[in-house]
C-alpha cells in the first residue's frame, strides 16, 4: 500500500461539476488500496475576484488582511471536494492550512513553510479517510493566516508529500506533462516521460509554467518524486526525479522561453567596487525582480551594466535607473522592452562541449541577432528581439532533434 | 472611554462600497475616543451562493464540511473591512472565529459558544486598533470549524460584548429599530425607544426578524445592553435592556406574527402517559422544529394533539405523523398549511388582567376565527387563517393604541 499526494489546480476544480470529476478520480485511486491526500487550489477565477474586491477597497491591500481574504478560496474547494467524496461513498475530511499546522514564516503573501504536523492526517488515513488539504496557505507560530504566493498549492502538495514521506506527488493540471517546448510555438514539441529536478527548475524559471519553481526546489531537496499529469486526459504524464542511469540521455531536454522580459542598460558608469550593488540596490528596494545580469567593461575606467526585468516593471525600473545614473555619474540609460529570452536546458550539456557553439550557429544561420547571453551548468539563455521568438525556438528544436524519442544510450 | 461592540449584517456589507461606508462609521465612532470591536456577517448573497454550491455536490451536505465552507463568507468580509479601515487611516486587525478562540461545542451548523479568549483583542484595543471579528463562526476544542447557525453573527457580537464587558452592543441592520409591528402590514407601526429583553425574545421568536433570538437570550443572560439601529440612516434605534423604572410602561409593546406556520393534528389517540413524546419523538428525530403545542382531551379514553411546524416541513411532518397515528391506533391525521400565528407581547400584561379577553374580543368583532391559542407570561399567541393576518394585526394595533407614544407612568 502506497501513499500518494494528489494536487488539483484551479482549472481542475473550476466548477462543481469538475469537483465531482476530481472526486471520481480520487475515489478510484483510493479504491486501488492506496492512501490519498489531496491538495486543492481555489476554483479558477475566485482568487482574481477576491483580489479585485481588495483593490476596490485599498490601493495596496494590507498584506496580512490579503492573506485572510485569499485563503478563503482554497477553503471553499476543500469543503466542496470532501462533500463530493462523501457523496460517492468515499470517507473524507477537509483541513485548512492552520488545521494541520502548516506553519510558515510571517512573510505575508509569500510565506515559506517551516513545518507541518502530520499527526492528524496520518490518523485519518489509518481510519480509511481521504484527507483533503487547502493549498497555498499556512499559519504563523503566532496564529496569523499566511499565503505562499502564486502557485503555492504546488508547494503545499510537495511539502505534504515530504512530511508524510509519500511515494509520489502527482500534480494534476490542464496539460498532460512537460514538453520539449511550448507546442503552440513548435507543433512538433514532444511530451517528456522523465526529466530531472534540475532541468525542471530551469524550465520552470524560464517560463514553462507547468509547475511553480519553489515546489520543484522543495521536491528536489526532499527527494519527492513529482509527476505532472492532466486532470482531464488519461496518461502517465512526466515524472520529475533525480537523474538515474535509466533516464533518457538527451543532450538537451527542452527549450524554454519567456516573452515578458525587458532589458535595461546603464552605460559608461565609473568602474568602482560596489557599483553593481549601487545600481541594483534601488531596483530591489522597489521590489522589482531582476532576471539576467550582464556586465561589460567598456574600457579601463567605465563599465556597461545590463539586466532584464519583467516587462510590466520596465517603466518603473527605467525611472529608478536614470536617477542612479545621475548619482553615479554614468553616461546614459538605454532599454528595450521588445525582447524575449530563449533558453536550451539539459543535464546532458554538462558533459558535452560545443552545445553553446551549436546554439549560436543555428541562430546566426537564421540571422537572429543575440542581444545578451547567460549560461549555467545545464542551461544557455539568449536574449533576442521579440519578433524572432518562434523562429529561434523552432530552429533550436529541430537542431537538437527534440521531436524524436531518445532511447537510453551509454555515451 | 467606553468599549462598544458593533455588528453589521450582510446587507450592510453587501458591496465593497458599503464596506467602505461601514468603515467610515466605525472610524467616526473610534475618533470619539471609544474602543471598538466590529463583528461582521458575510456579504449578502455569499452564504446562499455557497449553500447552492454545496447542494450541487451533495444532497444533504456533510455538516462538518458545510461549516468549513460557510465560514469563508465572514472571513472575506473581515479582511475587506480591515483593509477599508486601514485605507482611511484607522489601524485595524481582523480575526476569524478560531483566531480569537471563539470555542464552541461540536454541533455543526448550529454550534453554541462555550468560551472566548479576549487576550489578543484587548491587546489590540490597548494598541489603539479596531478589532474586526468574523461573526457566525467558532472552533471546537479539537480544532474543527463550526458555525452558529442562521443569524449567528448577532450571537457572536453579544458574546464578544459579554466577554469583553462592553458598555453596549450595537446591532446595525437595515431597519432603524424595533417596531410595534411590521410597518408593511400596519403603516402606523411605531419605532420603540426601549424594549425589555423578555419582550424582545417573544418578538424575535415570533417572527420580528430584527434580531436572532439566541443573541437576545445571551444579551439578557449576561446583561449586555443591546441597541438595534440602521446602518444607512442616522438615529438612536431601539435599546433592549432590563426593565427599569424609566421604561415606558405600555401594556403591550408590540404585535408579532409568523406567516411560515403550518398546523398538524392527530385525532383520537388513546390517552396514555407518554403519548406526547411518542408523537413528537419521531418529529424531533427528523430535525423538524415544533413551535406551538396544544392538547385537548376529546373524551376520557382518547385525546387530540395539535402542533405547528415551519410550513416547509409540513409535508414531511404529515408523513411521519401518519405512521405514528397507525402505530398508536389514532383515528386520523389532519392539517392545514394556510395558517399564521399572531401574538401580542408586553411585560405590562403581567400585572394586568383582561388583556387576553380584550384580544379575543377584537378578533371576534372582526369575525376572525381562532384556531389555536397559546399563552406565556408576557405573550398571547393565536393561530388564525392566513387570509386574516393583516386584518388581525391592524385591529390589535389600534385596540392597544400602539401608534401612540406612551409616557412613563406610575400605575
Amino acid at each position: 500500500m502506497a501513499l500518494y499526494v494528489h494536487k488539483y489546480g484551479g482549472t481542475s476544480v473550476g466548477t462543481t461539476e469538475r469537483i465531482k470529476h476530481v472526486a471520481g478520480k480520487v475515489a478510484e485511486a483510493r479504491s486501488r488500496g492506496d492512501d490519498i491526500v489531496v491538495v486543492v487550489s481555489a476554483m479558477s477565477g475566485e482568487t482574481n475576484k477576491l483580489v479585485a474586491y481588495a483593490r476596490e477597497i485599498q490601493e495596496i491591500p494590507a498584506s496580512r488582511e490579503l492573506d485572510v481574504l485569499l485563503s478563503t478560496g482554497e477553503q471553499v474547494t476543500i469543503a466542496l471536494l470532501a462533500m463530493a467524496l462523501e457523496q460517492i461513498g468515499c470517507p473524507a475530511v477537509s483541513y485548512t492550512g492552520w488545521q494541520v499546522r502548516i506553519v510558515s514564516d510571517s512573510v505575508h503573501n509569500k510565506a515559506r513553510i517551516v513545518s507541518i504536523d502530520t499527526e492528524r492526517m496520518t490518523g485519518d488515513l489509518k481510519a480509511g479517510k481521504v484527507v483533503v488539504v487547502a493549498g497555498f496557505q499556512g499559519v504563523t507560530a503566532g496564529g496569523d493566516i499566511t499565503t505562499l504566493g502564486r502557485g503555492g498549492s504546488d508547494t503545499t502538495a510537495v511539502a505534504l508529500a515530504a512530511a508524510l514521506k509519500a511515494d509520489e506527488c502527482l500534480i494534476y493540471t490542464d496539460v498532460d506533462g512537460v514538453y520539449t517546448t511550448d507546442p503552440r510555438v513548435e507543433p512538433r514539441a514532444r511530451r517528456l516521460d522523465r526529466i530531472t529536478f534540475e532541468e525542471m527548475l530551469e524550465m520552470a524559471s524560464l517560463g514553462s509554467k507547468v509547475l511553480q519553481i519553489r515546489s520543484v526546489e522543495f521536491a528536489g531537496k526532499y527527494n519527492v518524486p513529482l509527476r505532472v499529469l492532466s486532470s482531464f486526459k488519461e496518461g502517465p504524464g512526466t515524472l520529475i526525479s533525480y537523474e538515474d542511469a535509466k533516464v533518457e540521455e538527451a543532450l538537451i531536454s527542452g527549450i524554454a522561453f519567456n516573452r515578458d522580459e525587458a532589458k535595461l542598460t546603464i552605460l559608461g558608469v565609473p568602474d568602482r567596487p560596489g557599483v553593481a550593488s549601487r545600481i541594483l540596490g534601488p531596483i530591489a528596494e522597489a521590489n522589482i525582480e531582476i532576471d539576467m545580469i550582464v556586465q561589460n567593461n567598456a574600457d579601463d575606467q567605465t563599465t556597461d551594466f545590463t539586466f532584464t526585468v519583467n516587462r510590466n516593471e520596465y517603466r518603473k525600473a527605467f525611472d529608478i535607473l536614470e536617477k542612479t545614473c545621475q548619482s553615479l555619474g554614468g553616461r546614459q540609460v538605454t532599454g528595450d522592452d521588445k525582447i524575449v529570452k530563449v533558453s536550451i536546458v539539459g543535464v546532458g550539456m554538462r558533459s558535452h562541449a560545443g552545445i553553446a557553439a551549436k546554439m549560436f550557429e543555428v541562430l546566426a544561420k537564421e540571422s537572429i541577432n543575440i542581444r545578451m547571453i547567460a549560461t549555467s551548468e545545464i542551461k544557455i539563455s539568449v536574449v533576442v528581439d521579440e519578433k524572432y521568438l518562434e523562429l529561434a525556438v523552432r530552429a533550436l528544436h529541430e537542431t537538437f532533434e527534440l521531436e524524436r524519442e531518445k532511447l537510453p544510450s551509454t555515451h
